[in-house]
């Protein structure tokens, strides 16, 4: 059986010296170089397979220094600071002497505390009475299933746009998969532009920027299994060449799994 | 005429290896160690200072990897990738061979484009309508005058809490002091644990990381002169030790500043 597109798309070979030698995956492919998810995810994987990794991630940010091109790549991880429960990691996505990513990492033993999340997932219908949404165009939209209850794309590009850019929709991987960190980051960029909803009208753009915070654990996304999400993203701020968005995702069960923002650059 | 104790407190000494050393200040000191928003500043300052430095901040997030000891510190600035008119910054922030924070950077050259703010101030009282709010106990808590108009902390720690965590006040240094990208990102951090309007309740914790979008031009920012920002913060995510927030920070005439999101330590 061959594995998921997703494992193969994340699959690194350790070199011996802390470093990752990985290739980009045709099929995450977007409209210049991969999906950003999917090298959030590879940039996650190399800290998670590092020997010397301590705990489960809690914060991830990855910067989007460059294009990635189609192939080969390196991922070096880091360790900056290692604590007696915590531990902080710089990454290093690289293509020849170029640095493409950027991404810093805190892991950590999770322990047993007080909880309760405030973020509630809104009342929505289950995912199986809810149509899927077709998205067609380019390689990754294949690897997701979505089905959208709010702020599909616009049907029309004629400029005339809405004032609130929110979308809402139940998605998981194509074929479904049990979710891991991983995943749930390359899910977290699973959003199309929110300034496409404000102005109906196409511009060039990418992400720039994005922060994953985990508010589970491993066993917490292991009982979300392959699973649907609920997924959420709400633009801020738009100005000046850039653009931001706060989301969320919960297990179809409705526990937050997590919440993650990203800036965006587009042109115009 | 001594300098305003922010400016006294992020300044930097150029080492001329593109490194910079600076010294924490007792003017911004908290329970252990600075405040988190003036180590957030000066890992910024050493950025816009560095001479390579292209366009303005976009994007930042520091991590705080532990308590930074009183004292002499080094800045590590370096450009991980300079493109046409962005650049990805990696910094490290060392006390003697230990690193005590990290961050990451966009810098970019900005250029006029549609814009919108889809994030908009809400309705409330103008700030000198506000009673000021008395905080006290710490030092970098007498740097910032602050008038709470929601969510102010607990009168009673006796561990009833709220559903809600939202906090908005109007917020400015102290004295005021023109608005710059270091003194947004430091006020980015002022609000206090959204956990103890959870709980009240008072818990050990500490922020882990931060990120700062910001949504304005040094122009924009000029424009907002020492004025007040009405800055907001809600909790999103509590459990296994760690809470996050997302918050929003306006100049008084109601333009969208920065968004910004932490996640935060907590025990038990």
């Amino acid at each position: 059986m061959s594995p998921h597109p997703f494992d193969a798309a994340i699959a690194l070979q350790p070199r011996g010296d802390g470093s990752f030698a990985g290739r980009t995956s045709p099929a995450y492919a977007n409209f210049i170089g991969p999906y950003g998810g999917i090298t959030a995810a590879q940039c996650l994987h190399a800290v998670l397979l590092h020997p010397d990794r301590l705990g489960e991630p809690v914060a991830f940010t990855v910067n989007f220094a460059a294009a990635v091109a189609d192939g080969d790549f390196l991922l070096r991880p880091r360790a900056a600071r290692t604590n007696r429960s915590t531990q902080h990691w710089i990454v290093e996505m690289v293509q020849g002497e170029e640095v493409v990513a950027t991404a810093t990492a805190l892991t950590a033993v999770r322990r047993p505390t007080w909880g309760g999340h405030e973020a509630r997932m809104p009342e929505v219908p289950k995912p199986q009475d809810v149509a899927r949404t077709p998205r067609r165009g380019v390689a990754w939209l294949d690897r997701y299933e979505t089905r959208f209850l709010v702020g599909t794309l616009p049907r029309d590009w004629d400029g005339s746009g809405t004032a609130e850019s929110l979308s809402r929709l139940w998605v998981r991987d194509e074929p479904p998969r049990p979710l891991d960190f991983p995943s749930l980051a390359a899910l977290a960029d699973v959003f199309f532009p929110r300034i496409w909803l404000r102005r109906a009208r196409q511009t060039p753009l990418g992400t720039v920027s994005m922060t994953v915070y985990f508010h589970c654990t491993a066993q917490a996304l292991a009982a979300a299994g392959s699973g649907w999400l609920l997924a959420q993203a709400r633009g801020q701020g738009f100005g000046s060449g850039y653009f931001d968005h706060s989301g969320q995702l919960w297990s179809e069960a409705g526990d937050l799994l997590a919440t993650t923002h990203q800036v965006m650059y587009y042109k115009e």
